[in-house]
C-alpha cells in the first residue's frame, strides 16, 4: 500500500477524497513517514494514529449518539422514576426540551447519561447498546447510526493501517458504548478504544458468577486535557498522527505535536450543511482555539464541503 | 507454529518445561482453542491473555523490583527531605530495616511509592527508570533485573503470540515503570500494559511544550477485584486464558474462568528455595485462597520446581 511502491496506475487509497492540499498532505505524510531509510522514516510501532470520535469520525449533529442513546433510554425509565418528571435536567430531557437541557450544561448532560448508564453489569449493558442501535435511527438522515460515519475517514483509517499504523479511537464517550460499535464500523477493537469510564466493580452476582456492576458514578472523563493523559495510559507512547474537530481535542493534537521527528495534526472543519452540518460553536464541539492554532501551525484543517467528494457511504 | 500442523520431529515450543501436566495442558488448550473448525475454537480476536508480572513473569523476592527501585530513589532523594530520617516509613526503608517497613503495611509501602515516583514529567521518569535499570543489580543473582525473568514463561508468551494470541500484562505495579522494560523484556508494547497508576495532569511546561506531570496521589491500583475492572476498562475483552502466582490475582482468575468456551488459568506455585524462592504466604504474594480454587476447579498449578527444568536464561 505504499504510494511511493506502487505503479501510477494504482487504485486511489482514498476515494472519496478531492484532490487537493488535505488529501495530499495525508499521502504525502504517510510516504515519508514509510520510506525505510528516509529521515522521516517511523518504525511500525511508533506508527501510533489517535483520532477522536464524535464529530471526526461519525456525526455528532444534532445531538450526540451517546447523548441519543441516554434520551431514549431515559424514556424507557421513565416509569420508574415518576420523579424525572418534575427535576431537571430529566424533565427537559423527557420532554425533548433540547434547548433547556443545553442550559443545565455539562453537569446536566452527564446527569443524564450517568442515570441511564448505571445499576447493570458490564455485559447487560453491552446488550442494551447494541440493541439500541439496531432500532434506533438518526433523527435526520433515517438510517441506523453505524451509517452515519464519515466514508472518507473509514478509507483514512484503512489506509493507516495498511501502511502499518495502529489505530486508535480517543474520545470523550463512554468507553464501553464504543466496545459495542467500534469494531464492526471502524475495524478498531476494543483494546484500540480509550474514552470515558464509570466506576465498575467486580462482586458476585446471584448465580455465583463473578461480575463487574457498572456505578453511577465518574471514573474519568477522556476529554480536553484529559486525552493526552488517557493516551499515555492507554497507550503508552506519543501520537505521531492525530485527528480532532473541536477545542477538546486540542490538547491531544498538541502532545502529539509536541513529539520528535514527523507528525501529523488533523482537524475536521464541519462546513458542510447541505451533505452534513456546518457548525464551528455548537454547545458540543466548538472549534475556536484549536482551529486558530492549526492555522498558526500549519495543521491539516479538512473543510468538509471542498476536501470530501463523499461525505457518507449512503451519498 | 500449530503443534497439530507439524510433524513429530518440529521443535519444542516450551524447551524450559519438564514433559508433564503442566505443559501438557498447556499445549493441548492452545491446540484446541486454534484448531479451525474443532468445538473449542476461538478467533484470533479472541484470544486474549493476561499474565501477572512480579511472581508471574518474574522473581519478586526479597522485594519486587518496583519497590528496591523505591528504595533507591528514597536514599537517592534523601538530602532533599531531611524529614525522612524521623518519619516511618521512610526512616526504616532508609535505614534498610524491611521488618519495620513491612509492619507499615500496604499504606506504608504506597507512601513510599508515592514520595518517589512523582513531581516529574513522564518522559524524566522513563528516564530515571531506564537508568536505574542499567546500574541495579539483583540483589541475590547479582544481575540486571531483567534477567530474572522466568525463561519457561518467556517461551510461554512467545508461543502464545505464534498461535494468534495477544499478551498482555496485568499487575499491581506501577504501569509506567513497567513501560520502561516490558517491551524489551517481554516483547509486550506499553498498550498491551496494564497496570497501577498515578494522578497525572497535562500542562504547559518552561519552554511552552506540553508536558505530562506525575503528581503525588494514586489513580487507580490495579490489585485484587481491581484486575478484572482494568482488564474490562483497557481491554474491553474477557481474556481465555490468564495465569498468575498470588490471592491478588484471583479476580482475574475467577473472571477469566466465568467466560463461554474453553478457558486456561494458570498459578505459578513458588515451590523452588533452591533455584529460586519457596513461599506461600509472604507479605506480598500470598497465596492461599487462589490454591485452593485453583485445585477445587482443576486450574493448572505450575510446580517451579517440578515444572520448569530451567528458571532463568542464566540457569
Amino acid at each position: 500500500m505504499n504510494p511511493n511502491a506502487g505503479s501510477p496506475a494504482q487504485s486511489d487509497p482514498l476515494p472519496s477524497w478531492n484532490n487537493g492540499a488535505s488529501k495530499q498532505a495525508i499521502i504525502e505524510y504517510v510516504a515519508k513517514v514509510t520510506r525505510e531509510g528516509g529521515p522521516d522514516f517511523m518504525r511500525p510501532e511508533e506508527r501510533i494514529a489517535t483520532f477522536d470520535n464524535d464529530g471526526t469520525l461519525w456525526c455528532e449533529q444534532p445531538v450526540p449518539v451517546q447523548f441519543a442513546f441516554a434520551l431514549d433510554r431515559l424514556k424507557a425509565l421513565a416509569s420508574a422514576h415518576p420523579e424525572w418528571k418534575e427535576t431537571q435536567p430529566f424533565k427537559a430531557a423527557l420532554e425533548g426540551d433540547l434547548k433547556t437541557l443545553a442550559q443545565s450544561g455539562e453537569r446536566g448532560l452527564v446527569d443524564v447519561v450517568v442515570a441511564t448508564h448505571a445499576g447493570m453489569t458490564t455485559e447487560e449493558f453491552q446488550r442494551i447498546v447494541k440493541d439500541w442501535f439496531a432500532s434506533a435511527r438518526d433523527l435526520r438522515f433515517k438510517c441506523e447510526y453505524s451509517a452515519v460515519v464519515y466514508q472518507p475517514m473509514i478509507e483514512l483509517l484503512t489506509y493507516l493501517r495498511a501502511n502499518g499504523f495502529k489505530t486508535f479511537i480517543v474520545s470523550g464517550g463512554g468507553i464501553e458504548f464504543m466496545y459495542a460499535f467500534a469494531e464492526r464500523v471502524y475495524g478498531i477493537p476494543p483494546e484500540q478504544v480509550v474514552g470515558s469510564s464509570c466506576v465498575t466493580q467486580f462482586m458476585m452476582g446471584p448465580d455465583g458468577k463473578p461480575v463487574l456492576m457498572r456505578e453511577a458514578k465518574i471514573n474519568f472523563v477522556d476529554d480536553g486535557s484529559g486525552k493526552p493523559v488517557a493516551i499515555y495510559r492507554y497507550i503508552g507512547r506519543r501520537p505521531i498522527l492525530a485527528f480532532g474537530n473541536s477545542d477538546s481535542d486540542l490538547p491531544m493534537l498538541q502532545w502529539t505535536a509536541a513529539g520528535a521527528g514527523a507528525r501529523f495534526m488533523g482537524l475536521i472543519h464541519h462546513t458542510d450543511a447541505e451533505r452534513e452540518y456546518a457548525y464551528e460553536r455548537a454547545v458540543l464541539g466548538s472549534l475556536n482555539k484549536a482551529l486558530d492554532e492549526a492555522h498558526a501551525h500549519g495543521w491539516t484543517v479538512v473543510d468538509m464541503k471542498r476536501d470530501w467528494k463523499r461525505v457518507f457511504a449512503f451519498d
